[in-house]
Formats: structure tokens, sequence, C-alpha cells
């Protein structure tokens, strides 16, 4: 059988050569890693867990490449710079195959985003990744989801509701779906949180539902939203404004700065609340994931 | 029943008094928390699995201080200063008393420290709590377990074994036990980290069992140990010194900076792997928990 410290030898070396470029001056293999920047570091966690986040007959390296992936998520909507990566892993798996594909994952996020593995623990028990990703900003400024003024365009990048198909084609075992990526290995949203980081009033990942997230941003903002429901760019209907785990940006800006690749969904007003409007006759309302209530 | 945000809820202001003297410009609310010091960020994550790292009957309030606890141990063993905590909560518990208390014991540890709960992440699944910890050096320099030097004295600072005592008394029901905190609530060695952190060549925390630790420490040193096994301070036998979840520091100094609330256990040898001696007839072997082999 793999012990404990064999699997943490897997991971241990995931992205070192990143580390120069990242100020990570102390990386796995002590109590703590060391991120050793003249910047502000911005950071958070994010859980994914077997049947709720990700189906238990995934494949391993999808696992591995999409717990990070929703994490780095979270990096996008501050608009900033990810610089690393710890990961927490809880399984009772004993298959050392497994393990690899994980690591394979991993790695491959890893070189994409150019960031290292700095960190992480290992325990047998009921499978659940955390992740734990770090960055800074690429300027001065980072996005925060209160900044949204009268006025601004909200705005998103892609259409919403991908990662809701892909998941259902991938129960249903239909493998040639153009969609199972958008929910087996979403992108985060880097370049695009780097390009509006400047402009942008507000920004949230909209990985509980389109309208739940935009919900925060209206609270935080202490504004409300005309909503164009026909504007939206869907996938499968209209309620896929209610979707999850699609991981794309959600963001105002001022309205000088519309360009052709964001569609503009809707205004920020004064009134607090959503008002929908739409001449297709859609009708919603807005229903985000809720862990306890869905679960 | 209640809500995901109605938990959240009970955690967003943990510590928020202490945001400002640690740096943590921006806490629970947006997608990532920032910590904006002019200092190297030391991190590491520590995850708490159910009847793994605690027993399912513990009380809520302990599992949330010693949760912390744990992962400030590490902070500890790089003679770091603590500045905050993030928590991903997996857990199925439907009882808001329970998550009350959880918060309570996330609340003494905060207010012990110094530190506020800057992020988190909260989802339906079998109870499994990861904490983040993030610290600073008190001075330019943070240990590592690699700069054992031949001569250095090994020391500890505490008796060994206490936590397992302390457990065997919990499951025992035996509620009187001077050892149950030991066990339920055990204390993050910050100020000895702290006080050692100017000449210790090398530090590591003990959760896996003295023996084990000090070989980690031994290997990244590429050095060996004489151990004098009757030096060791034990509460129960001497098996102890392959208990695990004492949160004390194992550390080497320099021979001219011995004190007398240090315990000096051995020394550094040039000469690889331990060596050990007794004339109590003292016998052991180094046997860490290996979470894969031992579960």
């Amino acid at each position: 059988m793999i012990s404990e410290f064999e699997l943490i030898g897997l991971f241990n070396h995931i992205g070192s050569k990143y580390n120069e470029q990242n100020g990570i001056v102390l990386s796995p293999g002590d109590d703590c890693a060391v991120i050793d920047l003249p910047l502000p570091i911005v950071t958070s966690i994010d859980s994914s867990v077997c049947d709720i986040h990700f189906p238990h007959n995934a494949p391993a390296k999808d696992i591995g490449y999409r717990s990070v992936a929703v994490a780095l998520s979270d990096i996008a909507a501050m608009g900033c710079q990810p610089r690393g990566f710890s990961v927490s892993i809880t399984c009772s798996n004993k298959d050392v195959i497994w393990y690899q594909e994980l690591a394979e994952g991993f790695n491959d996020i890893s070189n994409e985003f150019q960031i290292s593995l700095i960190g992480g623990d290992i325990t047998s028990g009921p499978l659940n990744i955390n992740v734990v990703v770090y960055g800074t900003p690429y300027n001065s400024n980072f996005l925060k989801r209160s900044g949204a003024r009268k006025g601004d365009f909200i705005c998103i990048s892609k259409p919403i509701g991908r990662a809701k198909k892909g998941l259902e084609d991938f129960t249903k075992n239909n493998l040639e779906s153009i969609f199972l990526n958008d929910y087996l290995r979403p992108k985060p949203q880097i370049e695009l949180g780097k390009k509006i980081s400047d402009f942008a009033t507000s920004c949230i990942d909209i990985s509980d539902g389109l309208l739940a997230d935009l919900n925060h941003i209206l609270r935080s903002s202490k504004v409300g939203a005309n909503i164009f429901l026909d504007d939206i760019p869907i996938t499968s209907n209209i309620n896929d404004v209610n979707a999850g785990d699609d991981y794309d940006l959600c963001f105002t800006i001022p309205s000088t700065m519309m360009e052709d690749s964001f569609y503009k969904i809707g205004e920020v007003t004064e009134d607090l609340g959503i008002k929908f409007s739409s001449n297709k006759g859609y009708d919603v309302s807005i229903k985000g994931f809720d862990h306890f209530k869905n679960a």
C-alpha cells in the first residue's frame, strides 16, 4: 500500500520552476510556505467535495484541474495575478494511479498559469479537496463587489449555462459533447480580470449562478439593476440565469468602456432590487445554489 | 432549516477588530481576502477530519478551537507571528447551535492570538474543517527544518504524550482529566517560536510524533542525532516518543543558548540516523503516524 509520504512525493515539485518568478522562497517540505513579494496578497479557499462539486466518476485529472481552476476564478474576480496554490486532500482511495492522475491535473493548471503548488496536507477520509490560492494585484487596484454605480453597464464575457449542460452531458455519458470541458475544466478568467482591473467598478465570479452573484454585487454596492433578459447569451434556456458552475466574471463598467468582447446584460440603477425586462416573454426569479437548502 | 448564507453570517465578523493591526484590508464578503503588509507571508493549510483528527462527539467549540490551533502550530514552528486565518467547513449537520458553538471556538482562538477570520467556504458533506493560516516573521528570520548543525542541542519545551493521554481520557469519558485540553485545545507555541526565532538553527512542530518529526529535521539538515531517552519528559511511558497531537516544538540550538525552560533531549551529530541511549533500558523505534498506512 502507498504511504502518506510517497503520496506527498507526487505533489511536492509541481510547478517548482515558477517559484522564483512568483516570490515563493520556501515551498513544500517545511511547516509553512513563504511568499516574499512587495505587494498585497489576495487569497481565497475553495472546497471541492465529491458528488457536490464533481461526480465521483469524474477523471482524477479533471478533478485536480477543476479544484484549482474554481479557486483561481476568485483571483480572476479580484483582477489579480495568480502566484501559487496550496492543496489539502482528504481521500480514502488506495490506488496510486488515481493520485498520479490527480497530480497530472494539478500540473496542467500549474503550467497554464505559471504557478506552483506551494504547500498542502493529505489525510485519509471522504473525498474532499480544498485549494487555497494566492495572488497579487496587476496594478495598485483590485476589484471588489462594492463599487457599482448608477448608469454602469453590467457585463459578462461568455454564454451562461455551459457548465450545467456539460455536467448533464457527462452524466448521460455523452462524452462527445463540446460542453464537457466547460464543466470538467473551467477556465478561470485571469486575462479578463487583468484587462478590466483598471476600469471595472465591481466584479464577481458567477459560480453560484449569474443572478445570485449579480445580487451580491448589487447588495454590496447598495444599488439595483435593470436586466434585459433577451440580451443574456444562454446555452439551453433562460433558466441558465440560475445555473451554477460557470466560472465567468460578472462586472460593472462605466458605459464609455464598453467593448465588443463584452456582453452587456443590463444597467445599474439607483433603485434597489433587480427589474427584469423581455420582449420574448422571459420570466425568471433568482435561485442561487444553497449548499444547505438545495443539498 | 438554516441557509448557507445565515451560516456564513455566524462566521463573517470573527475577530474583525484585529483586521487593521494585521494588515487585513479586505475580509469576508468578497471573492478574496487581502493582506497588505510590507513583510513576507508565511502560510499553511491543515485539515481536521472527523474521527481522525477529533472524535465525532467532541464539543463543537473545541473542534473549532482545535482546528485553528493545529494550523497555527505551523506558524509557531516557523517562529512567526499569526496574522489571520481562513476556514473551509464541510459539514452535513443541520443544527444551528452546533455551528454557533463552532463559531465560539473560532472566536476564542481569534481573541487569544488577536487575529481575524479573513475568508472561507462552507459546503454540505462529511465533516471536514480546513484551516489556512497566514503569518509574518517577527524579525528578518524565519525558522526552517534545514539548519541543524553538529553539536547543536535538540530541545522540546513540554512533556510529550499529553495529547494522547487526553484523547484516551476523553474516550473513556474521564472528563475530570487534567490532560483533556492538551488534546481538545492544544496551545500553539507562538511565544516559544518568537523567543527562539533569533537563535534556533531548525524547528518543527511535533504533531506527527516527536521521533518522526525530529527525523524530518535531521533529513532536511543532512545530520544525525544522539538521543538520551532518559532525558525525554514523558506522560505515560517511553512510547510517548511516537505519540501524535502534541503541538509542541522540537528545535535545535547552539549549546550556548540553552536555558532552564527547555528540555534538552539530545545532540546533533555528523553521522546520519538517530542513536538512542538509555540507562533505564528504554528501547524505541520511530513510528510516525501515516494517514494511509495507519488509518
